[in-house]
């Protein structure tokens, strides 16, 4: 931080000089002593792993020309396994990656700092250790590429095909419980001008990455996260902080966040202008859509599985919504004609994934499995038929364009055949 | 599954023949065409691990002595490390673990079964895909050893010494989103017999660890759980099934589990009969206690770390009860004078690990910290003093007795010198 700034700050007024270590930020900070010898415990019980009988894993494609862009050096986007989560967690070793350009950058977080500046009363700069002693907040959120679930986005040509996972169709989507200081906390040291209308965030990867969004989602429920499901960030999620933008697009949710700069307008990135604008069918682009529709999702059964025999099996999956707290779940077996309303599984939070379930005795004939959620903004997801609709088109043409569709929230059909396999049934 | 059983099964009525792949077990279901040529993805992507400079990892000690059972082949406990925790889940890699006369055993989930018998109508046996079949629930719940911040127990010596951490004093607790079928379900499928009253749980390590507690609480918010904080339980976990018995001492939730039987009267075993009781000051032993008290603790600042300068801190910390549901925290920086109420940050949830958190100016001054939670029940966490009372003598008696108490949940207090240090000031 810097020293001549700190005395004008409001909230850490009291403080002499903030350089240096800060409480607690290291496990060196513990008395040797306490260190093990080596010879008297297994290391692999330091840092426990799982077992090797378990194999799930992320999936997905570098430098797929589809979605690679002529400047970047390097382009993968790798999808958190869903046909195998249980809960409302996605373990931070899953947790899905799109990364535009760069592989991730190793950060010594004793070197890292973020800057604060533009339009604002007092630019300010601070280490990690310094934002993990401010106030914290602890939240569970829902992070989701715009594209997931999209025809032609991330889910990439595979994610049309009958043979489509949950995890090609509907990967880029994870939840992990975040802590940080909330971003408003840190304006309000700063001093946000009038003029100020939206802020640009930037990472600290080769590429630069910097994406713009409105002041008042800032001011709203943005984190400065260092904390992701009780331990520190993952290096592929932003390691040693991110921003968190609950709701809205993946985009918006820099990693390696080092500077957070006030505007009065957007700041036209690379990324915002170039790939991130939903094509129209007449051509035009919608540029700045940011928050996320309500989307569900049955993970078990799902593309790929299969039913060994008929009886009793649990349909579970997935719901949320950037608008706010999932409401309602219903299931349908029979392809939409009739539905039930599907068990929420607690703690169901605003922004983040609720886990969903309902009982099914499976006869053995054909059956489409649908799920279908509500938030409390009273919006509920839409068909294919229904997305189809908004863009003035039919689920053939829309499919046949392949039109570069963020927010994509339609319903996903899973086909159950006699034989007990399941395949995509989108189209 | 035992299919001459399966047919009386009410719940399972309708299922053919449950012996084979179930739905969604492995992901070995997923079409080998998904799979990522390793010449186009990074290994290390598929499975993430934490950033190299990230060095948090559990602590303790293998064949204590202390702790130690003659016939023990190998006997440790590693705890967490709660000084550098967040929000309210241990990351699975950290939980902590105790582990009396084995290693955790290596089990391949395709052998294992799960024997539910005794003094039932229907005798059961599920493979770990027929079990992911039922209806599941996904709870937060924190597992603690009863030992946990005692003075003789889990902590060892270390854990009175003023230089003891929040690691060594209170490690032995740890709170992961468990998934897995209610215990109650697979006993109603048994049909529990008019006679039976006690449940025994056995796991399948080399030392077939057994624990007995009442059917009451089997039938009421037990879990045979399979999932753990989103994936499959880690092996020091149990994997691949264990039970997790909310609110009640750790040794109940019973790791690789394979048997339970249903009996009139507790097994009486190893562990509970000469390790578990409570060593009273005239000697006698206090068995069968269950329900773990409401206990907090601050685990920033706390033993061992220091405050770099004077000035703004977060005062955070965990609180959780057996008993329920986290009412109230309050922190105390005069040594318990006066209190404050602290933040709690939610989701609150029954049997979870609840995290709080304070603002703070350090004066520079010497400050005592306190943390003292209350329970929905009403029960409000006891000073040291008031613990050694309930057992007829007071703290430095208690100390110099090295009592073998479980349950112990005294606040725990913190010295802040004028030099930045914190040291554990219990005694």
């Amino acid at each position: 931080m810097n020293p001549k700034k700190s005395d004008r700050r409001r909230f850490l007024k009291n403080s002499a000089a903030l350089a240096g270590l800060a409480v607690g930020a290291s496990s060196s900070a513990i008395p040797a002593t306490a260190e093990p010898a080596p010879e008297r415990i297994d290391d692999l019980h330091a840092y426990g792993e799982r077992s090797h009988f378990v194999n799930s894993v992320r999936i997905g494609s570098i430098n797929n020309p589809e979605r690679h862009l002529e400047n970047e050096p390097v382009a993968f986007g790798l999808a958190t396994p869903l046909q195998d989560s249980v809960g409302m967690i996605t373990p931070s070793s899953l947790h899905f990656i799109v990364n535009h350009g760069f592989e991730s950058p190793e950060i010594d977080p004793q070197e890292h700092r973020l800057l604060i500046h533009g339009m604002v009363d007092r630019p300010l700069i601070f280490t990690v250790d310094e934002l993990k002693r401010l106030p914290s907040v602890s939240r569970f959120h829902f992070i989701e590429c715009h594209g997931n679930s999209s025809t032609a986005g991330a889910g990439g040509p595979e994610r049309i095909a009958k043979s489509a996972t949950v995890q090609q169709t509907h990967g880029f989507t994870s939840c992990s419980q975040w802590t940080g200081v909330p971003l408003s906390l840190l304006l309000k040291e700063a001093g946000v001008q009038k003029s100020a209308a939206w802020i640009v965030a930037e990472g600290a990867d080769a590429n630069k990455h910097s994406k713009s969004f409105p002041l008042a989602k800032a001011l709203d429920d943005v984190i400065v996260a260092y904390g992701q499901n009780g331990e520190a960030i993952r290096p592929e999620q932003g390691y040693p902080l991110r921003l968190v933008v609950p709701g809205w697009q993946g985009i918006n949710n820099v990693k390696w966040l080092r500077r957070i700069a006030l505007t009065d307008e957007p700041y036209m990135s690379m990324l915002e202008t170039a790939r991130y604008p939903s094509l129209k069918l007449d051509g035009k682009s919608r540029w700045f859509e940011f928050e996320l529709g309500p989307k569900s999702v049955i993970t078990r059964p799902s593309g790929g599985q299969r039913l060994p025999v008929t009886g009793f099996y649990e349909i579970t999956g997935l719901a949320w919504s950037g608008g706010g707290t999932i409401k309602r779940v219903e299931v349908s077996t029979d392809g939409g004609h009739t539905w039930k309303d599907a068990q929420l599984h607690g703690p169901v939070v605003r922004k983040a994934h609720t886990r969903f379930s309902m009982a099914w005795n499976w006869s053995g004939e054909e059956a489409i499995l649908h799920s279908r959620c509500t938030d409390d903004q009273g919006t509920v997801q839409p068909t294919m038929a229904e997305v189809a609709k908004l863009w003035n088109t039919d689920p053939e043409t829309f499919r046949k364009t392949s039109l570069i569709v963020g927010n994509f929230n339609a319903i996903q059909p899973w086909k159950v055949n006699r034989d007990g396999s399941v395949e995509n049934a989108l189209f």
